[in-house]
């Protein structure tokens, strides 16, 4: 099956993402933000992130799912930690707003520790782990929903598929960051394999009833990775995220106390939720020069770069990747030949711009 | 192969420990808290970090690889971050001092992350992150040794199979406690396979030469857990620990500017290591109290804890446990009943006890 693709200048793509979240109710200031990190996300390949989710945020953000105008709060302060509420905004405004503050903290006292409250969806969290790393820091953000993934020893959902982030700088080197879901694979490959029409590998997910599947169609309960230990990560990053700010999210779900299930007004929730979206975030910022020379840090990490891809490789590999590599090349590839859009994602960007009345971008 | 074993009651064997470790040279503020430390380890049924590794300490504390008397130092501090040089103690002393050094940091300012240097062996880390549960607060620790596990893509080694232990507080139920290596399985597995003269299975580790084996005789290479997920996250937690401390583990052996190889006179490094023991670590305490009541915080771990043990099991799960859940029994069960020791540890401490010629525990 043969799929057209068109490329599209990445400046393009985003001028429309900006002009449609403009149209949507979101400030000039949220709008280039909330571009900036979808178009990175496609920039880096991680397509699943990016303008893709167009349509869907344009549903949730018409139905006050996702707010476009948050009032977000700053509702708790010390030294080296905050807790902001951010009133169902989009991801991306204020978690580079709190990735910010955080960083401002470290440079202060060290290490900067912040928590989002009732944020929704905020795209590739590898973004905001990376601004510190961009400042000469590392950066960690994790997050958590309400459950889509089954605990080990389960057949339900119990927790969510948490992604945690680590950013640090090299020098020679691009940043290394790590940014990845705590379940076998990501949601995005099972919408892939149901697109292409082939089936999963055992142990990827679960259907409805908690048997095991091969069919993408069925597999709506992800399984962790690594068994006891993704599953026991993503549980204590919910203890650290959404219980450690007032707001949990599994536990409501699992004992039936949730009062967040979806009105049948609202888009339908992703499959795995029965909830509106709805996440809380970790952001973290260690500053690096409390505890040695950054420069020598620099230079440590592309050390270790260079001893890692150097070593002998295991059968069947080509080259050996560091966290965030393969990403990177894509990223440099496609900021200059431009970002390839499947037919699929074209057609909904057509619907999308008739929708909200803006024109498609140049060269679509 | 039926092995006799023998029950002896925590507090003798500790007492033992302590003996040990005040004829080594210790003084008796550090042979509490060391003996304390494994006594622990053993109660909660992991035994690869308790009694076991008695020999082992002595070997590397009457060769000064391990330091007795180390003058640990305070190198770096903010409000927020501390920076140790551990000067090659014994992991439980200075990790004791370090975490409670974090948790008062995290008591004025929010969140206490600290980096200990130049540490040996921390024994089992989950009671430093215990430590700040116990005080309601959540408790953070990693570390990262020489390499002993290939990174994903590699047959040799390039990353150390990091632990971590992550620990919060709950109310009715034990606090909860993931404590796990980045490896398949711990280290300790292998040798246990070993002892029992039984294969194990692939995808566990590599043989000297890079390749995938069954006979743990042969098996000297870890292999991470979740590939690329494991391995990148084993890398991290150099960059957080070594790498910013200034004492970087990895890239010195990778790239043979490793001035840390053993001599001939100390004891020989354990399975997959070039060098004497060495690790780093990261200990933090986040401050629950800053962010949201304390006490509804551990009522919500509790719901989080009831609702996962009542989830639908998967086909032969007897029972659904949660992070910590199954060593708190073993614990409970050895408190009351004595720690069960194996023919050979037995051995093993009559031979340590007739070295430093001291008394062996009551009971053997």
């Amino acid at each position: 099956m043969a799929e057209t693709q068109v490329r599209i200048k990445w400046q393009s793509l985003k001028a429309f993402m900006k002009e449609l979240f403009l149209r949507l109710g979101m400030s000039p200031e949220d709008a280039e933000i909330e571009a900036e990190v979808l178009i990175w996300a496609n920039l880096r390949g991680v397509d699943s992130h990016g303008a893709l989710l167009l349509p869907w945020y344009v549903d949730n953000l018409t139905t006050g799912v996702m707010n476009p105008k948050p009032d977000i709060k700053i509702e708790k302060e010390t030294p080296a930690t905050i807790l902001i509420e951010a009133d169902r905004s989009l991801g991306a405004p204020v978690t580079v707003f709190a990735m910010k503050r955080v960083m401002e903290k470290a440079k202060k006292v060290g290490v900067g520790w912040g928590i989002i409250r009732n944020v929704t969806h905020q795209g590739a969290i590898g973004y905001y782990s990376l601004m510190a790393a961009q400042a000469g820091m590392a950066g960690l953000t994790f997050t958590c929903n309400p459950p889509n993934m089954a605990p080990y020893g389960a057949k339900a959902p119990g927790v969510h598929n948490s992604p945690i982030a680590i950013s640090v700088p090299a020098k020679r080197h691009r940043a290394l960051l790590l940014d990845m879901a705590t379940s076998v694979v990501a949601a995005g490959k099972i919408s892939l394999a149901v697109d292409k029409k082939v089936p999963i590998p055992q142990g990827w997910a679960l259907d409805k009833d908690g048997n095991p599947t091969t069919d993408p169609r069925q597999a709506v309960i992800l399984l962790p990775f690594g068994g006891a230990k993704g599953s026991g990560l993503a549980m204590m990053f919910e203890c650290l995220s959404g219980v450690m700010s007032g707001n949990p999210l599994l536990s409501p779900s699992l004992l039936g106390t949730d009062a967040a299930a979806a009105k049948p007004s609202e888009p339908k929730p992703r499959p795995g939720h029965a909830s509106r979206h709805i996440q809380n975030s970790v952001v973290a910022a260690i500053n690096i020069g409390t505890f040695t020379d950054v420069e020598s840090y620099k230079e440590h990490i592309d050390n270790l770069i260079d001893g890692i891809k150097a070593l002998p490789k295991a059968e069947g590999v080509s080259e050996i990747f560091v966290p965030g590599e393969p990403e990177w090349r894509t990223y440099d590839e496609r900021s200059k030949n431009g970002i390839p859009l499947p037919d699929g994602t074209v057609q909904n960007l057509r619907r999308v711009a008739d929708r909200v009345k803006i024109n498609l971008p140049e060269g679509l």
